[in-house]
């Protein structure tokens, strides 16, 4: 197994450093970072000597590979070339995101340890949305014996979120639903505006777990002085080893088929 | 609130035994059973003091009411005159389904504590199939602190299941997945086979929950030595209450949209 | 390895039938059933063709083998030769009434899975005892999702209660605490006073796992429409496996002592 | 309600800041910290603009007091006066141990949450003994799914473990039990001496919660590749106010009496 952009940290036994000309001529597969770049112009690689420019050299060199990668759209922007090349989106699988979620919550869970002041055990946790991270963010804080109420639209979540043996709340009477010491919010949209938030000042912290631009009133939020958070890239961060080994695996099964 | 074919039973306060006429006559909502009908000729009516035909005369006396039942389409064959009603079917809905599969559940582990002459806690116990039934057998199972495998086609479901801390195994593969105290089928297909039963035989007790015709070689079974049972109409039977709170809690949120 | 006593059912392979004379000749160590005896006369001995009497002839054929059995005060009143042969009771050790605790809850909570007529999921479940019992049934009852009540006296249990994720009582505030949907009672003396069920009319069923002479009063429940049971021998009725294997485990482990 | 000693940090409303002198004149209950003195010499007042000297003098305006504090035996060395003084230890009660054993557990599990690269969930954690903290960090670490062995001595310890849906090892077969992600000690005892290590080198991470000098060879450990660390006062650094409200609920509790 060859890699390359590795120069400042060292790689476990089986795995030989290698210049990008070297690892392209031998290598069928190849595998590149989640997500791919950053800034849209260099490979994402924090452990490289110096940049890696993905442009049309880079992409010649991939010809007759096949080239795993996360949030691959980005990279189609920097050459043509890539439309005749063989790539797979390992971060695009329901798989994917269902694994993540994990790693996720269990960080969210974390971030709410580290910042109250109480235990998690009786403690009254709200989490908005049940999605994937919602759900698997329920499953944390109960496990912890939290007091978990969720919030959702449709009528069957409310259901499944009951059937879980957590407290359930539609969307909108999030304000309305009761006293809350820990919040999470996962929903893609403006839920804790600041008349929500007027009613939920007991709560000690808010942890937005939503992509950019969130789901909170951070102004509102510290004037109603709820310790408000965002927290974002959790897999990797909270359990990197996790998160690695879910590309690997979802990679594992891409080339089988 | 008047209720027509229970004289073979008492009421609670506030409910008035009357005819099928009054009833007609006063009510602007009525709630058939579920299922409406067993035979297709006669409501499902046990504690009625006769028999009452679904006909035209017992469709006539429904216009111009709002009528919701269970399993409907059985109705829709005894008269024309069906079809000029409001009527609505309250176990057609994605809610119905998930609500009822909770106490489903409870009634299949309380059917599996019966049968096995061990404590669930530390069982090997195996469900077949992830949709709602076996989703929340497997919340149950696990509570019960049983060492729960689950099977499941998709990735994404394999992943769910992972990560609600139970093991998973392909539905091709349960045969040699390992050895089982305990097994759950949910799924309507033939997936225990004389060949897959054959590689379970250390097995006490197989509960097949799926409807007719079922997915077990109930012959099979007997002579490798398991103990296998069909459970079916579990929600009404093993919790009432909870399956009559259910029918309900849905009709009235359908009265008020 | 020799079984007397088993005339009338079929022994696994590798255990032969054989009188009792030929068993007390041959095997250094004899295992007596729990109890040893129910009348004081005759060991309990279900699946003898005849009865196998408990008088000094028996003693004296255990003369030089180690004789394990459970709650051997009453083998002792039937003979004086007792006192010169090694004996131990496997059922006097704290270690056996813990593993008890595990089948003996399961029993329990099956009991009421059977007898309330709603999902223990959300029901409002009591369990007045904090000792080996409730704490064995605090766990089952809280894994399928009931909301558990533990009632106890001393401050300490009440402490392990809360740290358990449940809501704990003083055994005097009992019926002042809230409204119930299930009992359990495991605490031997008269707690369930009618004065105190007058307090819990809305409670459907009420389990005493007490020893006789139990503490409720059952004609006062009956008056207050609260269906009551007493529940015995439950970990030899609900799981004879585990039943049999938690004696056999501790035997072993006597003897390699 | 007087406070004296917290002149760098503000106080909630209803708390008064007040001088010692004022303070000794009209309050008939004083509340000493936790412990009452790191260095046997101050008062310990972290938020206290000057040391506050525990002698005779500070003694002396004690008298006719009832005075509160943890760890009284420090204080006890500081003055004679002290023998004519009604104090009370709410530290030293069993209730005070089992109440902090929750924000201990979980402050040990968010200490392993950050420094495992991987999930809890799914991760196979060892905790060495069954004490007050074994028991709740067994609960916290199972909640979190993870694959949890509890070690014990006791037969009936080993039992409970098991009882808990947990694997149970007995201390002295620790090194030879299984491959441990993470391994938590709370005995006060060198149990993971270099040989015991020597076999768990897969471990990431250890945490040692036994009371100085520890049960950890932390210099083996490093060898091993194993990090090591002590983690101490944790129910104050973790969960500061449940920390806090536990003290309060005690001697509220201590008054009543």
């Amino acid at each position: 197994m060859l890699a390359c952009g590795f120069e400042k940290t060292s790689l476990p036994a089986g795995v030989e450093k290698s210049s990008l000309e070297k690892l392209a001529l031998e290598c069928g597969s190849v595998i590149l970072p989640l997500p791919v770049t950053d800034d849209g112009v260099n490979l994402k690689a924090e452990y490289s000597a110096e940049p890696i420019v993905l442009d049309g050299i880079f992409a010649e060199k991939m010809r007759g590979r096949r080239v795993f990668g996360g949030k691959m759209e980005r990279l189609f922007c920097t050459s043509r070339i890539w439309e005749e090349i063989d790539t797979a989106d390992y971060s695009a699988c329901e798989e994917f995101a269902v694994r993540n979620a994990v790693p996720t919550a269990e960080g969210a869970a974390e971030i709410a340890m580290r910042g109250y002041p109480g235990t998690i055990s009786g403690s009254h946790c709200l989490i908005a949305g049940f999605g994937r991270l919602g759900r698997a963010l329920m499953h944390v804080m109960k496990g912890l014996d939290a007091d978990v109420t969720v919030s959702a639209r449709a009528p069957e979540d409310l259901a499944w979120i009951e059937a879980s043996g957590c407290r359930s709340v539609e969307t909108q009477q999030i304000g309305r639903s009761g006293v809350y010491d820990i919040i999470f919010n996962t929903v893609p949209a403006l839920i804790f505006t600041r008349q929500v938030l007027s009613h939920l000042r007991g709560c000690s912290i808010l942890v937005d777990l939503a992509s950019s631009p969130g789901g909170i009133d951070f102004e509102a939020a510290g004037k109603f002085g709820i310790k408000a958070c965002s927290a974002l890239s959790l897999p990797g961060r909270a359990a990197p080893k996790t998160a690695g080994k879910i590309i690997g695996d979802i990679v594992y099964r891409m080339v089988e088929r």
